[in-house]
């Protein structure tokens, strides 16, 4: 067996607490190179005279393999929460011992310190994001383009809602009111949760650079109608997420105009991160910021009063409006250590807040537990785009991708991990897919039996286009005659059956069975105790006939979307962009 | 190349922060497979319109190679504090591009998700110990067996002074006098630091097992000895550190007591484990503990009032009696949670406080820096022991070992890293080297000169035998002629160098140039701006000529430790556990 190849380290993705009761263990391999792989695994200090070290051995099953690997898992109870493990591998010609040092012949009931260590279960360290995210559908809303309910609060200039296209700077008035009277739309939808782009007063229509962090942006309303807006909410079965934009201030944030002013003599100099005075934004801002943009500084959340100013605004909104999670903007340039706190904080004003980081890349460091209880799951973005969107990836290149994915991070992650296919910051599905209605319904159907919380942006049930920012952050559709009613339905019905079958959604497990790089056609399994369900897609323009794994083809099944009853089969065929969902 | 084998993740030992400036990054490949490796790195934001993300290349060098691979690495300083990077490799024959999402033909200067991402170096994440640590000689003390100063507080039954072997049980009256009275012989030997086991009202003779952490051992002194102890220690240029047994408690802790009483009814029912009524302790107690020691109730280091009584023991000895560090016995079994609370804790007490964990495995999730400074570095007394004193490994083994141990952990780490050779857990090193000294002194040399802050354990520089626990806790020896003055002085020689050549301890870079699978001598080369010194080593029982690194072949040198000046030479000749240190 090819020993570089293999892997494993403790306390991340390899090996973590399921419950306090329950590790989870995986161990990597070279593609197709183990045949068979058991845990070795025993009480640290279970040493009996004559035998020395007692051990067991658990078999761990093929989880997944992508184009290098494989991974291995299985997960164990140890009776005192305390566990010495390594892994036996065998390939048919040899079998080889792995542990924290190294390669063995046979196991070792003497050296402990040669296999890895889990030194205790404590409760505490448990990764525990709250039980309500993993039967969340998510809505993504960008107040200022979702309703118009109340003209009076139109900031000056703004246009009449749909008369041009969103710019940069333009503002079509939309507000709370204009939430609240849409609700039972997304009531109808099937939607339990709702996430606005930031609702604090802000200069521009995205409200990504704050002025105040107390106050409600005036074009939205007021506090008290966004306590209703949370309260009825709330009647109608559905959460709230606010968008927390603490990596920096807006430009007019006050305590920036003052060190604007004053320089280094403003008592706010120390909230910010300038290199030297006088200020000045050119070749590039002499001031952090996010990314050169000199209207957004970035924060100083290592100082004590930034501290204190951001916590307060964490725990003000969740106290006084009871809101239900946050969602943190440009996530991984803020320190571990603010996170932490905040999290404390947070969990302390609501026990089963929801915290969100945004985070495009491998978010291990801040998945630990001490920090966000998610990130925007953009990796299962871009895989679910290229396969089914934009022809980039074919069927065993989306699997190795899917496998990725599942094996970055722990299991209770990935139960919450916030699976979006896009959002304010990128064009809309239905443009990705150039404009090809089928293909959107192939992301939908993947996005809600996927494990995770799916999110749908505003519009995109009702098949709207857009391009990058500002494209994608049109006006909401209201009249009925220019939504596409077919695609509302089509989700609405996903939603519905995510809800209904514990297996369709987040509550069963995934297993790719069928990954075909030529024909591109798809096959999957999500599977629990009552229920198997096969999820059968031809994401291609052509007909395609699909051979169904063999424990499926002499079992009758349902067909879940035309509630028919199917005879065994060895094959299912598919016209372009068909799917069948057989329940088993 | 071997793709399988090539492995980067940040925010680990791979790629951490050094300072707020600079990042230290590093890359593993397959054991001599890759010829040429480059870093493609830039700020994630700078792109320019035609060509896209502005990235440079900087060569990385190779730090080390183990048994399958090798390890590259560099150092950048990204301008504005952000960095988004791969790695090119080169072996001749083909270049790839390594990122987070796999391997490429050429760097994209398009897809940033692509690379690995350092998405911003904070300051307040940066892992900082305290700088006197590297500078440090530790001794540890084994308070009843080091010197007996005050017969009037020996404890009932105590037998004269080395009258007998030490036993599980008896008392030879070591104290607080005893060690203040010989605190002479520990500067002259040129000790730094001491670290004492544990002080606090215990039951045994080792005090593990704590009956009251804010009390002194009566058979040790009382608070105004102690003060007096440290004071003349600061005076002496001494540190003091002290043993934290937090993990458990001892049987006659009263809260124990009171559970062990009340059951369920007690007052102190949740500051332990307790798995049901009443306690028992067969076949195993039910009630954790530490290993399956009934003596040692595992203390619930989740519950708020454990939480306040124990880090209000952590701060008290440091706010009144000015300590300088604690080590913290056993402590991967006790939550993160409340490590992170305790450097808080101890860290708002005393800024330059030093934490050092008693961790044996891979330690990495606990030197984040949010928990400890350091470990207690048993890979490294492993690997020493099996070179120099069991001949359990050969040259080229130690030499793949020890690159493993520079290599799991950052660079910040292994400086402050506990070095140990042996301490009251573990046989002494002359017995672990069948009594023969030369093998010993080439310990001594090995520890210092090595990376990390090393620490002898009493009696050891005098050349001091004992076996495994009780053995190894022999009473200190004070008569002159019992005492092996040649090894103090040697001792005493090695630690002079390492205070007086920067190079030669904790500010020198480490190399291997030589290692001899067969012969089984060892070349070290020790390096800063200023100096190169030359370890080269004999620890065996031949006469061996040993070639020298071809660059050193015609260099003048002296011996450091002859001060003799040698003429240029294609090797050096030794006899049996002979040394040569040659300085440049």
């Amino acid at each position: 067996m090819l020993r570089e190849a293999i892997y494993h380290r403790p306390k991340n993705n390899f090996a973590y607490a399921y419950t306090k009761e329950e590790l989870h263990l995986y161990v990597r391999t070279k593609k197709e190179d183990a045949k068979e792989v058991q845990l070795i695994h025993g009480d640290p200090y279970h040493f009996e005279k004559k035998s020395g070290w007692q051990y067991k051995k658990t078999p761990m099953r093929l989880s997944g393999t992508d184009a290098l690997y494989d991974y291995w898992f299985t997960s164990v109870k140890p009776p005192f929460r305390r566990l010495r493990y390594g892994f036996e591998l065998t390939d048919g010609n040899e079998t080889i011992i792995y542990g924290e040092k190294g390669f063995r012949d046979e196991p070792t009931s003497e050296d402990m310190g040669f296999y890895f260590a889990f030194p205790f279960l404590n409760g505490i360290d448990v990764f525990t994001p709250p039980d309500w995210v993993k039967d969340t559908v998510w809505y993504q809303i960008f107040p200022e383009r979702f309703g118009n309910g109340d003209p009076s609060l139109n900031p000056e200039g703004t246009v009449p809602w749909r008369s041009e296209d969103p710019k940069v700077d333009n503002f079509f008035g939309g507000d709370f009111e204009g939430i609240i009277e849409h609700l039972d739309y997304l009531v109808e939808l099937g939607i339990t949760g709702i996430y606005m782009t930031p609702i604090f007063k802000a200069y521009s229509n995205h409200k990504y650079d704050t002025i105040d962090y107390y106050e409600i942006d005036p074009q939205f309303g007021d506090k008290e109608t966004f306590k209703r807006l949370v309260d009825t909410c709330h009647d109608k079965g559905i959460r709230v997420m606010l968008d927390a934009v603490f990596n920096h201030s807006g430009y007019y944030f006050p305590a920036f105009q003052d060190v604007l002013e004053n320089g280094e003599n403003s008592i706010y100099q120390d909230w910010f991160h300038t290199r030297e005075f006088p200020l000045k934004e050119k070749p590039y801002p002499n001031y952090d910021t996010f990314a050169f943009e000199k209207s957004m500084p970035k924060l100083n959340t290592e100082n004590q009063e930034v501290k204190d100013y951001l916590l307060g605004v964490a725990r003000y909104w969740v106290e006084e409006f009871n809101i239900d999670g946050w969602r943190l903007d440009v996530a991984n340039e803020v320190d571990h250590q603010f996170w932490r706190e905040f999290r404390s904080v947070v969990k302390t004003a609501k026990e089963d807040a929801y915290i969100l980081g945004e985070i495009w890349h491998d978010s291990m460091p801040w998945l630990l537990g001490d920090q966000f209880d998610a990130v925007m799951n953009y990796p299962f973005t871009e895989a679910s785009l290229n396969y089914f969107a934009r022809g980039k990836m074919n069927a065993r290149e989306f699997s190795d991708e899917l496998t990725k994915v599942l094996h970055m991070y722990p299991d209770n992650v990935n139960e919450v991990q916030f699976n979006l296919l896009g959002s304010h910051d990128t064009p809309r599905i239905l443009t990705e897919s150039m404009e090809d209605k089928n293909k959107v319904k192939q992301l939908f159907l993947f996005q809600l039996s996927f494990i995770g919380t799916p999110c749908i942006y505003y519009g995109d049930e009702i098949a709207m286009t857009g391009d990058h920012d500002p494209g994608c952050r049109k006006c909401m559709i209201w009249d009925e005659e220019d939504q596409d009613q077919e695609m509302f339905s089509f989700v609405q019905k996903l939603i519905q059956l995510r809800k209904d079958i514990p297996a369709f959604g987040n509550h069963g497990d995934f297993r790719v069975l069928h990954a075909d790089p030529d024909e591109n056609t798809l096959i999957y399994k999500k599977s629990d105790e009552t229920t198997t369900l096969l999820f059968i897609l031809n994401p291609t323009k052509s007909s395609q006939s699909i051979p169904l794994p063999k424990e499926f083809q002499d079992q009758k099944g349902t067909d879940l979307w035309s509630e028919e009853t199917l005879d065994p089969s060895a094959s299912c065929t598919l016209e372009p962009y068909r799917f069948q969902i057989i329940q088993y």
